[in-house]
């Protein structure tokens, strides 16, 4: 069996807005995941990239991905990595595949000077926090996530002078 | 009175680094704040900035800020904003300026079609979270964030291949 981790390539964007239907399906919203493959591609192989991205080979099949970006901290004044999307495919579970990504990008983060590896998890996901905990991720709960969206967000924007 | 919304420019980052310092004390977590003026200067004005802000300047003095990134939602597959500071220096409160802010990047995202403005609040900050509300923020109740740094970060990558 070969192994392989890789930075995304020109092409994976197919195999990526595949899992990521997968994954949003799984987190029981599909029909909020509207993704295209070209989206993707623009997203990760643009001049000035708004996301990046890893994926897994077993034996040349496409097992698992990674989608991320960049953030930044001002507290301590330094970009750090936001894991949006961590997925595996169930043929390659419970071999690891996971925690592999998760040091793949604990180590981008140390090669680069980015002080934290920061993502969110649905609440119900118990075997994924059961990893998270594992690898020493804490979970912020002394912070509430907001968001601002669609008619709201519209809206909103209406007030500016 | 004058009140004027720009976007920031080189020179700002000293102001900026004194109230990220004033929100730091006033979230409890001064001693987790080390940014400096020139970590500032370099995420905003770099060639490829990784951070962006927004200044509110009352009768020329600088009186709040708004300091954000872009983020990517595999999901609809778009860029989006992340709020990563909002302050208004004391003074200056209750004239609607944090809500001017938001209004301000509510725009933004509309004119770049990115899908949503995104932000953390501490669970105690209730007068924030009321202003959260009003504008139409959604509480992402169901999700977890999760944070591995420092020491656990270190690990983590040592586990890498």
């Amino acid at each position: 069996m070969t192994e392989v981790i890789r930075r995304v390539r020109p092409g994976d964007e197919i195999e990526i807005a595949a899992m990521v239907r997968e994954l949003a399906e799984f987190e029981k919203a599909l029909d909020e995941c509207t993704v295209t493959e070209t989206q993707l591609h623009t997203a990760l192989f643009a001049e000035k990239p708004v996301a990046y991205g890893h994926i897994v080979e077993i034996d040349g099949e496409v097992a698992a991905t990674a989608v991320w970006f960049l953030n930044f901290s001002t507290w301590d004044g330094v970009a750090g990595i936001y894991l949006e999307d961590l997925y595996v495919r169930p043929a390659f579970r419970r071999r690891g595949l996971a925690r592999k990504l998760l040091a793949t990008l604990a180590a981008e983060c140390v090669e680069n000077g980015y002080s934290r590896l920061t993502w969110a998890v649905l609440n119900w996901n118990v075997n994924a926090i059961a990893l998270y905990d594992a690898v020493g991720g804490k979970p912020q709960t002394e912070w509430t996530t907001y968001r601002v969206s669609g008619p709201e967000l519209t809206a909103l924007a209406g007030e500016q002078a």
